[in-house]
């Protein structure tokens, strides 16, 4: 590896092809030239693709010609020996020959395949999906687990708070982060067995700011940095907080084409509502970092578009940088000892 | 009972006092001479109370004196034997001296109190809440259970999608309505075990307009008239819609704030806003049917206003008069036959 850091991108699962991905991955080569990014992807495709600002491709891009993806993505065993460019991708991590791996392609799939080439870290029973989530004060804060598992343990939850809680201290400078269970109330007694138990085991964690649990009604209000919730609650809870957003936006697009007037008070007040897009951007909760694998890896939204890419890739750079992967791993040798 | 319908009103849970609960009362009876409300709570407070247009209290409103609250809800042993208004309230539909029952007090109490002294409808293994939930269309849906079960088995899915079909049938004037399985995915294999057996009976049950599974990405998309989950996954969904609702008005306001210009295009656009506020109003989800019990019961939030009472005393009405219990029953009874 010549460069500094070399990114392994999968760039076919895209539901809207590879336009995003290139034009995300040139800009980002452009800008940060001590890193290099490997495009998985059709190689045809990808030299054809014009991006405004650039006649030919960075020389800190490089090619791995693949048109694969998995056509039966519910067979993860068969998937996983498949020579789909996601495979290729995560192996370039695996040998050593890239430092981390970003892709769209299908998330269960990722994250077996994830778990499988590069291993769990130590004292870790299972990868998670971790989002950077929004809140209304412009900070950030991290939601975990959002899909990765569906039957959920209390260590899994304990583990998992620990090492977002060194996610937040290095990602999101963040000096003590506030770390939470995400619940159905705030009294110990609530709540499924799970998380319940796990709320007595993080109460008595030592180097961890453990405030107790949170409502899902404040999720966007600032009161947490992590949010630790089984795979199959994060899910609903993501998925409940983006649709409510996404609904409110449209109904008041709606009810602001209602009239003349209320189109003209829209315009008056046009930042205000820029501000607001700005502030729970959605592409910020498009990438999810896989966590618990040994390895830096993240997933990307099905429908990315070039600013979700550069993101992502932003994200990648922000933790390749802070040696984060090494930090989880001090964090988790720590509780261990 | 001397009036065609009468209500058994709990006033003693709200967080802000009695004064919302007579209020509401008090309109609620003016308009509805053939209803008779019974108030429990505290006597000389209530006649004290100085309601806009009445210079006393409504003919057809009665008083049950009593001042007690639960001290101890969690020990719900205990409580269900104490003198409390709650217990009180609901014992006069037991006795037969009310036709329905309406509180704001402790909801695993009321639950409980509900469930021993009224029993389950036949055929029903446990009692859900149930609010009645906005879309961006202005049209309503039902949500189930959102929180009175911890634990789910795929069959109570299955007798709650039966219950909230025919309520949504008689209620909602939904001919035939598209009852969902919420799921954090829309494949077969999604989500935890307990929603995909319900997903298989569901799909062979008769006279069920069975749709599938739908996200809560969706939620407010008016996709389903009923959507069944199980009660923890439940109350993450509604806490998450509620929050990232209330989150977004919240920012929406302040970044208005920030100049003059916004300002002012905010008050030519403010209808649209109210539009908004009236389609998504939650006042609407703060009250919750308890189905699944041999009565008619309503739970409203500890912080519902005058509005919030009068929509949940409307939503009784519209009960009673539709005779939607026995209707349940005899969903039920077929289901079994």
């Amino acid at each position: 590896m010549d460069k500094k850091f070399t990114i392994a991108f999968d760039i076919n699962g895209n539901d809207n092809g590879i336009f995003a991905a290139v034009s995300a991955s040139y800009s980002f080569a452009k800008q940060n030239p001590d890193f290099k990014i490997i495009l998985v992807g059709p190689e045809k495709e990808i030299l054809e693709t014009k991006v405004a600002g650039f006649v030919k491709k960075p020389e800190n891009i490089e090619i791995i010609n693949n048109n694969l993806i998995s056509l039966n993505p519910d067979n993860i065993r068969s998937s996983l020996h498949e020579p789909t460019s996601m495979n290729i991708a995560i192996d370039l991590v695996k040998d050593k020959k890239a430092h981390a791996v970003l892709s769209s392609g299908n998330s269960g799939l990722y994250l077996a395949a994830n778990t499988f080439k590069l291993k769990r870290l130590p004292n870790t029973s299972r990868a998670a999906f971790m989002p950077i989530m929004p809140t209304i004060f412009g900070n950030k804060w991290l939601l975990l687990d959002v899909g990765a598992n569906i039957e959920t343990k209390s260590e899994y939850l304990v583990e998992w708070a620990i090492i977002a809680n060194v996610f937040a201290k290095i990602m999101l400078k963040i000096e003590n982060p506030r770390v939470s269970l995400i619940n159905i109330g705030t009294e110990d007694n609530k709540g499924i067995e799970t998380i319940r138990s796990a709320h007595q085991i993080l109460k008595s964690t030592k180097d961890l700011n453990y405030i107790g649990f949170v409502e899902p009604r404040e999720a966007l209000n600032s009161i947490c940095d992590v949010g630790v919730i089984d795979g199959y609650g994060g899910n609903l809870v993501l998925k409940s907080l983006e649709g409510a957003i996404l609904s409110f936006k449209e109904l008041l697009k709606n009810k602001i084409s209602k009239s003349i007037v209320r189109k003209i008070g829209y315009l008056l007040a046009k930042n205000a509502f820029k501000d607001v897009a700005e502030t729970l951007d959605y592409r910020n909760v498009g990438a999810a970092w896989v966590i618990g694998i040994d390895g830096v890896a993240i997933k990307s939204h099905g429908g990315s578009d070039q600013k979700a890419y550069i993101g992502a890739l932003n994200q990648i750079k922000l933790g390749l940088e802070n040696d984060v992967l090494n930090k989880f791993k001090l964090a988790l040798n720590e509780k261990n000892e």
